[in-house]
């Protein structure tokens, strides 16, 4: 393997579909996003991605299966006759900055292939969120972008740079011609991030007229909560400690002069 | 995209063409002088130049829109009938050493396409400016270093390296016997410097009898030397408080003894 | 040498051959078992892997002959009418991330011309060991693995990353619809680890019915613990002196106060 | 420029030549001895080798011309009717891994092309040097080896590396079953060293029978080892100023307790 690839595992006819993408990244949004989104919609494998520029290690599966990493593209058939969608998400983004971009073009190489009307990717956006996660958008067509706003997500700070395969697919988009949106969730970014995930999804839902129950997500968030307030709680300890043992130092300190 | 590609928005006819290039790099230089002439002269967008090689994010614009990064080819027509310019500047250099190389190479295979008689690059030189910048040349043809030495360029000093595209750029025009020079504009550094941008300006005025107005950069100078002594003051009193600390814990030591 | 090559010495006709790599890597459990394998079966070599990817040294000889880093493979001719074995090992891993796919796939094409019925990779596991090191089974295919867990070898746990040339085979492998099993000695990682390599052996000779006398590798592993135990010692002294200094601290400090 | 490349300058004759290379490394010893051998011998430029796995940087000469970094292959005839010499030296070595194995590689396809009958290659060896610095060889040859050893070079101790450029012509030489030999000056590698560059021509003279005076050195040494004795100084100071500090500080804390 010298150059990325994608294995089709079925072939596949799909009605004027749309793209959607999400790889790790900042608070793991874009992946907890499509993940969600394949399960409730039982949407099918059907083409692996693989590249030399993954890391070089390979993941043992439950039953002592083995597999290298890769991306997977997921399709689903709108009944109600509107677009269907392709989904794609992965184990990891490239690690060089050429696999970056050779990724990034495969990927739009085969959403050509499959005649896709729309590609949307989606990310995370670090910020220090308070209440509920805004949801960023940034375009390469004016009228897309206005249906994002629409739907409630926000303009993307002008000179903002969106790092890695969900900011280099609309860039190379643009010069292809084709109509691509970046959806980022506000996330601090350091913890997986469902409820930035169900932000995202509930502006995707809103654009795409998509009949997805976010209600799922609520469990995890809930978990996801409360291993923030676990970590909090660990810190606040530790930093009264670092308290306890300055007090004492300074103690010492006047006790010697 | 595997390689570094130019594209060309409109086919453009110019008359015995100077190719003048200015990327990001010391005291943004270069950058900031390509800038200044686009704007001065009205120079006009004509070619894109994407590369594998720059960073691996995407910009956003005012609109939301969005773009990769790249370089970007201007034109001006010369309307006293003497040689037009392609003007090339961009968002970022090669983050990788094969990239420094082929980013320089297709730039001189674009001029060359566009019988370019010419090339300059412009970037900084690193040294403790006292008054009025500098600008150090060196070229790959006496006659035109000798032209740049009568227009108040300094001599490079032997042996010193220069770095990046703007080195690269005339290393490589020597092997394909183009002509090319290289003026840089002393410069701390580390800060934008409007000033080191203004001194090469001046010297390519006289060299190419260009008739542009400088006065324009004073405000982008006088607003850089304001955020050099807002740096300094910050830096001056971060000085005097360690001093502070340090003879208080000078008093406590004291103290002990 | 642009590329990983293979340069064959001898054309050698071998019977439904299985393969076993072991390149160095945690407590070089791999190499250590294909050179026990090699010596014991007095393997001959017929085949050399070289890689631009490897470290750009060459080794010195005892006789003052030098040689590139390479991989090389062995062949043994089964008397008992089973499976011939090609075994691989090598000086090193290879440097980059395309290096190490690159090899992987060398390895295995090289397997598809010599007609290669099973792969088999040998590595390390890291975990503190207690008495005798697990081993660890991984595999393409379920039957495989089952042979693997009759001869005592235990699961993966699920979701562990196996590093290196000995997980990128059998991941190449599958993808190649080739035969895989990747098995790895528990080790502590930092020392070579000849225990270990003992453990994997054990469970190969079960799984190819294989009549290699083991008792040859005690006296490695008791040259190892006694390393191991020498380590020990200094560490133990190391920490003795440093409480010792601690104390006379301590002492100063209560004096002074 | 994808590739490493070599121009040549002039279409050279030669008679049986022999080419020896010394690129920059430890001790700068292989680049000290091929420039005086250059010298000495009077000999003539005809080739150039530049690569995009060189530093990216270009280098200003006295009179403000530039050129790229690059290797220089340099010609000797030799009146005695014995081999005529290749000489090769450089800027630099390659960057990158893969840039050493590719410019090692071009450098014999040019020895080839030349009819080349036998490469040296010449380095620094790492060691805390005595008195005269000893000279270290290895060999992809035993009747050359045998030669080095007779004109008092040393055997290179067994698993020791070559790094770089020395070392990988040796490797792939083999490989295309040409004669090599790698001869190697004792240094202590962090300056230049013209005494190993001595040591190491005083051999190399021997086994070419070369008549070339090499006491046009001794100015360079002199010079190299007064440097040596100012860095020694300099050394010793900071030692006694430290040491002071230390008293002042032990008298203190007495004062203290």
């Amino acid at each position: 393997m010298k150059e990325t690839v994608i294995k089709e595992l079925a072939a596949v006819q799909l009605n004027n579909p749309i793209l959607i993408e999400g790889l790790p990244g900042l608070g793991i949004v874009g992946k907890i996003a499509i993940r969600y989104l394949i399960k409730q919609l039982k949407a099918e494998k059907f083409a692996y991605l693989y590249s030399p520029h993954f890391p070089y290690f390979v993941l043992v599966n439950k039953k002592g299966g083995i597999r290298l990493l890769r991306g997977t593209f997921y399709f689903w058939k709108n009944k109600n006759g509107k677009n269907d969608l392709i989904l794609f998400t992965g184990d990891s983004q490239a690690q060089t900055i050429e696999g970056q971009y050779e990724i990034s073009d495969r990927i739009l190489n085969f959403a050509e292939q499959h005649k896709v009307s729309l590609i949307i990717t989606i990310g995370g956006y670090r910020v220090e969120v308070k209440d509920k996660p805004k949801v960023i958008a940034a375009s390469t067509s004016p009228e897309l972008l206005n249906k994002a706003l629409q739907a409630k997500a926000m303009l993307s700070p002008m000179g903002s740079p969106i790092v890695g395969t969900a900011g280099l697919i609309l860039g190379l988009a643009r010069l292809k011609k084709m109509d691509a949106l970046c959806l980022l969730g506000e996330t601090r970014g350091y913890l997986p991030d469902p409820k930035a995930a169900k932000s995202v999804l509930e502006v995707l839902k809103s654009i795409l007229d998509l009949d997805v129950d976010l209600a799922g997500l609520d469990e995890e968030i809930a978990k996801a909560e409360k291993m923030v307030v676990r970590l909090q709680k660990i810190e606040e300890k530790r930093a009264l400690q670092a308290e306890e043992t300055r007090k004492e130092e300074d103690k010492k300190v006047t006790y010697i002069s």
